[in-house]
């Protein structure tokens, strides 16, 4: 390849590393944001974890596991670094014209996104070191695994499952994980009253909307990189279907939740933006402009059930990630065999694909979060969760010198 | 062209157009930051409707409109999507090496700043049903019919008239807008009293700073990125004229405001930078650096009397922003006839332009609002901008967890 | 070289330069979140003051001084503006392909983050007038004289010394200004009761947590522009090794401050990731992935024992810039001597320069100091420290709508 179209791919690529790194800072802000400020130390203290644990992870065990080159399709094997595959490209140069360098790392900045969708939603009354542990064999074998199904030239790829960005590789896989976390939990203390959810708002709504902001603006890395090179008409593409997508999806949350509720709800125009992104990720590269806005105004729309449908179910997501990630990631993946410009993408095979990655998440998920509340609890105690976890769990209070209220 | 120098070119845009995307949440930091925390929610909800909103309008109507290729140079007409002009290219790519996708999204990103503009000067006291309206209009046809004047190749465009970024077609765009309605609406109560001003402080200046940093960052994109190509000695010029106008707009501020008031006021500090800023945005490409500095010093000294000014008249600008966008607007268009090293570049063009600007802006800003205020009413009432837009409008605060003053 | 190689080392250069540039709002929140309310607009004052001043004087005097081309190796001249060295390079292109224009902005960017540094150990009781004078005379001179001993084509270049990205000319230059001025200064009221440290909470952990955030993306720039090209394989291998550094240096300081104190400490975690980051930086682009953890794991464990020292020493550094900046800093530049791929590295000429830098830095910084405080004074009143610098320095509250907390 031209050593200048090698190089602008390579800038590309590691643009848009930076840009899904600078995604943890958007999740670190939207989890706060939705949740009382009593949590606050350990919402971002399990954000930090995720980040540095994660990337180091994906050094240890992740990146060969997820990418092994020839294997059963299953599973691969654990080798440590970062090694090309066997076939026989120089261990520089990754195949599509960028380094391995930034390839590692570019999937590295992915792999921790999992886990934090699930720290989302566990906020607020779970205990730290289970999670950790959570997180260290979430992050570190189930996603890479899961993910070489597909991305790795598993069995689901032979199989012509499309799942272009991750709607399901990643955003549905933090999603079951989040739905198995909160219904072993239970909810928070005081969501449900007589049956009934009761709103227990955010305490910093200016971070949870830069949360968004940034979300948005990391998407351009997460599904603009995922071309895999600096491709002009895809890339670009990619983009504009990103963008429309999540400004559909944000206008018809909040069309809808004013239809129903009478309300101009900025949390949820905020969850529809976020839907609309998480719904085009799957075939970002493969729709039409015109496709883009109708999937993006759908997963809006199901944003708005969703989030009543998971309060009904008793179930308590604080920050709404069960309908963000899962529901949307679904109908993302479903959205492919429907809208997508290339014949070969059919709904049986998305079907497929959804129903192996709920199998795989659903039952490790269940498995780690299962074992774990049965030996060293995951639950704090009455008088942590109501006083907060940064007073036991860390010692610090995120905002010293303002006066607070209790709640 | 050769393919590596098409991707870079496609590249550089790209990541322009995060920038420019990344500058909503210097806005919207800098708008919640510089008002009161009752009013918080809802700015933040104008923004985020700004954004999406004008992206889809941008979609349906704006690019064609602002972009017609072959038109009577007044009025194009309204194609939706995005289509390539009648000029024999492919619809992949837009002239200058980079794909129509990027070529939309970029100017999309650029479309919804003119309301933004506005959102902060009619800050706290506006009603959000009529705002909404004013942006669907406003973004939706008026900003595309004036731009085409000059970037769509209009009238203006055979005349002479010369304006890189936006200093005009955005930045006054706005301002023109932001000062008709800030007189139809009326200050807030509270802001004169027996005739003097007084200070109304903003509830979050941390943000405020950020969102002026994050705008700066942004103008990398806007400015650099409205060179339509990763020309390297063109688009690092522009972010060095660009850089060093911001730092003298700022520095001459504070030193100004000091001098006057005796002190080191940090909020014109940050409105230096920001005059400075738009200031060289119409000639960041054909500047000096020595020009740039001066052109920045002098828009810094501008905001410094223009506040005063806009005081003085009794109108109630809460962020600033008709000195900013409008005054120093103006400056930068008419700075262009003074310093561009381009001898093509003449006064006379350039006041044309402003005035046609300002005819066209005043105008329909002043239809819009009159006939809104007329109609339906523009202005909360005073009950509800005594207790706050945030629990009449959108049922909910910014920082339920928060102890808060009332004022 | 070919135009679209020369464009995409172009495009990466300004990709990081916008980098480096976001990193000063990285160190505002850093800064302002480790500190009280009560001097939040003086510390983001100060932090305005100097990337605007930092850029102009950087244009006035400190690119020619700091890149003189032909010199005697010690000191340069001042020459104004932008000047392509007397090499027969024309000065629209920088040696490496890239712009003179990109290569300032790039440069100036750097040069104001050394006076950053000493900002956050300040903070709290120093008078900002002093401050404004340091700053300029230490940004100004300083900086570029010492920085031209080794990127200038100094004597330090000349006898082999090697600092990748500035774990020495920028980090130890901020750093030991820093410890010099915190000595000179005293510790804040109440930091020492008889004799023991008392720990003085920082008012907004979120901003600091996403300082880190933002400055770690920074670091994506800092590190990956020092390349000087957009070269595939050095740029991405620093990608990793930076990351990887910064990971393992959090996760570190996180886990010894648990095992030492029996508190998972975001703090601690979020220093030892600037640690790590700061460890690597002297060497990114010539360690293996394996060198970087391990380096990066050592600044971590620093970080535990500096802060404790610093502390043990009675000096009062209220951000931990010391242990992050200076003991990092040295380690970095001594890890290059022990790890680097690059045989000519040697740890006698790593020693010499980390000598030659702590005696201009030592002598320069207590000479201004020392001067500034037997004639203006450098530490503010009692009372003024006591209620707080905002009011008396700029006569303005960062957050006016909160109810706040006196300590």
């Amino acid at each position: 390849m031209e050593q200048g179209l090698f190089t602008a791919n390579n800038v590309w690529m590691m643009v848009c590393t930076a840009l899904v790194f600078f995604m943890h800072t958007g999740f670190a802000f939207l989890e706060i944001g939705l949740t009382r400020q009593k949590n606050t130390i350990n919402i971002l203290f399990k954000n930090i974890f995720i980040i540095t644990v994660g990337l180091l992870l994906y050094y240890l065990i992740g990146f060969n596991l997820m990418y092994p080159g020839e294997f059963n399709g299953y599973i691969g094997s654990i080798v440590p670094g970062i090694e090309a595959p066997a076939n026989g490209m120089t261990p520089e140069y990754a195949d599509g014209g960028y380094t391995w360098w930034t390839d590692f790392l570019f999937q590295g900045m992915f792999a921790a996104t999992a886990a934090t969708i699930v720290s989302g939603a566990v906020a607020e009354r779970m205990k730290i070191g289970p999670f950790m542990i959570f997180t260290v064999i979430y992050v570190g074998l189930i996603y890479p695994i899961a993910g070489s199904w597909k991305w790795g030239g598993g069995f689901l790829d032979e199989l012509g499952f499309y799942d272009f960005a991750g709607s399901t590789l990643v955003h549905s896989v933090g999603g079951w994980a989040a739905l198995v976390a909160v219904w072993l939990l239970g909810p928070r203390i005081g969501k449900f009253k007589e049956g009934k959810p009761q709103a227990i708002p955010g305490h910093n709504i200016p971070l949870a909307t830069a949360g968004v902001l940034i979300l948005w603006l990391g998407w351009f890395g997460f599904n603009g990189g995922s071309v895999l090179s600096a491709d002009p008409e895809l890339t670009s593409l990619t983009l504009v279907t990103t963008c429309l997508a999540a400004a559909a999806g944000g206008v018809v949350a909040a069309a809808l939740s004013f239809i129903m509720y009478k309300n101009l709800d900025l949390t949820m125009f905020l969850n529809g933006i976020l839907g609309g992104l998480v719904g085009i990720t799957a075939g970002a590269d493969v729709m039409t402009p015109n496709s883009a806005i109708i999937i993006g105004a759908i997963a809006g729309a199901l944003i708005v059930f969703a989030v009543s449908f998971v309060d009904a179910l008793k179930l308590d997501d604080p920050v709404g990630a069960i309908a963000v990630h899962l529901i949307c990631g679904i109908w993302g993946t479903l959205a492919v065999g429907i809208f997508s410009t290339n014949p070969d993408h059919t709904l049986v095979a998305q079907l497929i694909g959804i129903a192996c990655y709920a199998a795989i998440c659903i039952s490790s998920s269940f498995l780690i979060f299962f074992v774990l509340k049965k030996t060293v609890g995951i639950r704090v105690s009455e008088k942590e969760e109501l006083e907060g976890l940064d007073a036991h769990e860390h010692g610090m209070d995120a905002y010293p010198d303002f006066r607070l209220n209790e709640h």
